[in-house]
């Protein structure tokens, strides 16, 4: 067996696949796996991004039946039944694609070019980079009009991730960048996060979008709902409506695609966000060896006829539930229907600002901050990562400061700014 | 005043200026203090980047009659007194060269252009992704020649950083490879550490020249003293002798030199190892307000007729002198003379494996090492780093891991390799 992908999909695949009778081969790009959630911590100097990420080999060291290799996989060869990769063919019996997800420019080249996507340890760490270089540069501008560009930042899409983003930048303005930077006009550092639907964090409850804002307003970001971009050339945001905002540095949350791979990408195999069309036991439609997991897979049911969010939760509990039924398929049982236990969902905003949505409860503030942060560490891969991260937070907390403020490899530089 | 360099020697010398009468920018190219001594820890896995780093302005944040700006300095003008850098040029009353030191290759182009450098963060986050790299590209390759060089280490120089390095390179092998490459033949990596003259940590004392090699042994370094390297093409490493080495990686910690700077780096001012010639004020050569401390400046005494040792202690012990004698200066004083205070020297092999020279005291073994953690952790700058790597040390001294082993940014891809 192949797996595809070492996300949270493919590792929960993994523990369970443990000490079975198959010999299992997993492929990632990476050889490490990256708690996504929190990447946009480590974007704003919050956490060092090696505390979020964990060693793939490490966690399959304990599984004799396991290997791995890091690949790049270029295409899916489904008649002779092999994984074409940079490393080579590998043959397969039974395929498992958990590839996830990539970000969603819909279809927008241009923006694409131009703004920052958070979607890898890479990508979250060069828009480390580029958020301070913006400051340091503003020193150096005497153009008001350049230097408030370089200070106006520009979310597009304020699901959690652009939510908690834009929370993270206004804590930064308000705790670090006046004692960073004496001699800049820190008032005029702006955050704006647009949101193209009527409401922030659409996918939770009303509950959780109302108060969502309301903290983000007091956080002094300026949320803009009903606001879908157009276009973005490097220099000016445009929207739907005569609002425009001049900014070198966007960030692109506005949504993920399935990060398809060539020979399942088919029309016959794409449904919309460009996800794989799964059955209720995450088969592709027309093989009996190759399933999908995750953020790639999309599962249409009664209850979710789009499909599960593309989220941690459904990846982990589809890569859990694919191992039971691979366990039930080898002793010759029947497999069982995936059936997705919705846990609720939660962002949160700042210090002791939160917003859950956890089956009928619906709470936010200080109680939910303390569970967003629980949850987190739960999930965490690594005993080590857990403690790093925890002491941080409290560092944090306590400090109202994030020190993980380093240019480790610039960004910008050599790049033209067009602001 | 301007300060070029936020190293130890910088960073010391800023302290003893905060609020004193006088207007200081310091200038450096990174915006981020390091920890020199702790690198070869990351390029281990066994501490993460952003815990060894600080962000200068936070240190200065406090001094109100401080200004930092994120600059490359390209030449000293002393007849305008002008600084010459990337962001324009800046005038100065005071100057005060702390550029510290870069990698001495010995004007060996070849060696320079093909071996590790490890003197700066990004220097050091490369060489970890290349040892992870080549055991990831050694299961891939089917040539044993080709897989023995992937896995066939070479350190150039035997001072703290290639002892340091050596050590933490085999307790990799002993402790993490087998588990994390079982396909992998871990008995062929070889770590080899080669030194010039007759002894590893020759400015040291006998004895513990004598206990580092000792420990060394122990952990399976091969240890070559007289041995100084020719060349190194990419393939083969050549020494003085018939001795050769394949190998895919060369780190070179043959030594250091000082970090010049156009303008002042004319003969008349320039001594052995590239330092600059400081009188016992650290004032350079015919100027009466030009600076220099630490790597950079070769103070030559009855004591240290080669100057002092190009290390931590000096740098901070002359930053903070130079402070003090600033003082002295704006109110009209006598200068007085640096007098460097030898408070010995120290070098960590492994897990409870460290040599301490410490006045006459000589000692090894487990004291020496918690000796050598205590004060690694007393001169990091920052509470939150010293708790982050006290962590670490605790956990991985428990677990015998290093859990950092992440290819973050690959460093061998799209390159040739010549093995």
């Amino acid at each position: 067996m192949i797996i595809i992908g070492g996300g949270f999909a493919g590792i929960s695949l993994a523990k369970k696949l443990a000490r079975q009778k198959a010999q299992v081969i997993m492929l990632d790009k990476h050889n490490y796996h990256t708690f996504q959630p929190l990447l946009y911590q480590v974007s704003t100097g919050g956490l060092e991004p090696d505390s979020i990420a964990y060693p793939i080999r490490k966690i399959l060291s304990n599984y004799s039946n396991f290997f791995f290799r890091l690949a790049e996989v270029n295409e899916i060869d489904t008649e002779n039944q092999q994984v074409i990769s940079d490393i080579g063919n590998l043959e397969y019996d039974y395929l498992v694609l958990a590839t996830g997800s990539v970000t969603n420019y819909f279809g927008n080249k241009e923006a694409e070019e131009h703004s920052m996507g958070m979607k890898t340890i890479p990508e979250a760490l060069d828009l480390r980079s580029l958020i301070l270089e913006n400051f340091e540069q503003a020193l150096l501008e005497d153009s008001k009009q350049r230097r408030d560009a370089l200070m106006n930042f520009v979310i597009v899409g304020a699901g959690p991730t652009g939510v908690e983003l834009a929370g993270a930048l206004a804590e930064i303005k308000k705790g670090i960048l006046p004692h960073d930077y004496p001699d800049l006009e820190v008032k005029n550092v702006q955050i704006n996060l647009l949101q193209a639907t009527p409401r922030v964090l659409d996918a939770m409850s009303e509950h959780a979008s109302r108060k969502a804002e309301a903290f983000l307003t007091d956080l002094g970001v300026n949320v803009f709902v009903n606001t879908p971009v157009t276009s973005y050339d490097g220099e000016i945001v445009k929207t739907n409506s005569s609002l425009t905002f001049r900014s070198a540095t966007v960030i692109w949350a506005a949504g993920v695609k399935g990060a398809t791979v060539k020979g399942l990408d088919a029309d016959d195999f794409i449904t919309r966000m460009n996800r794989i069309k799964v059955n209720e036991y995450n088969l592709v439609k027309g093989f009996e060896n190759i399933f999908a997991v995750g953020d790639i897979a999309s599962m249409e049911t009664e209850d979710f006829p789009q499909g599960h969010p593309m989220m941690a939760q459904p990846a982990i509990q589809q890569g859990r539930h694919l191992g039971d039924n691979f366990e039930r398929l080898l002793s010759g049982k029947a497999m069982e229907p995936f059936k997705y236990n919705d846990k609720g969902s939660m962002a949160t905003i700042g210090r002791n600002k939160a917003v859950v949505d956890f089956n009928r409860y619906k709470f936010h503030g200080m109680l939910a901050w303390f569970l967003w942060m629980f949850v987190h560490l739960f999930f965490l891969i690594g005993f080590r990562n857990r403690l790093v991260v925890f002491v941080n937070w409290v560092y944090n907390y306590i400090r109202f400061d994030k020190e993980a403020r380093l240019i480790i490899r610039p960004y910008r530089k050599n790049r033209d700014l067009k602001i």
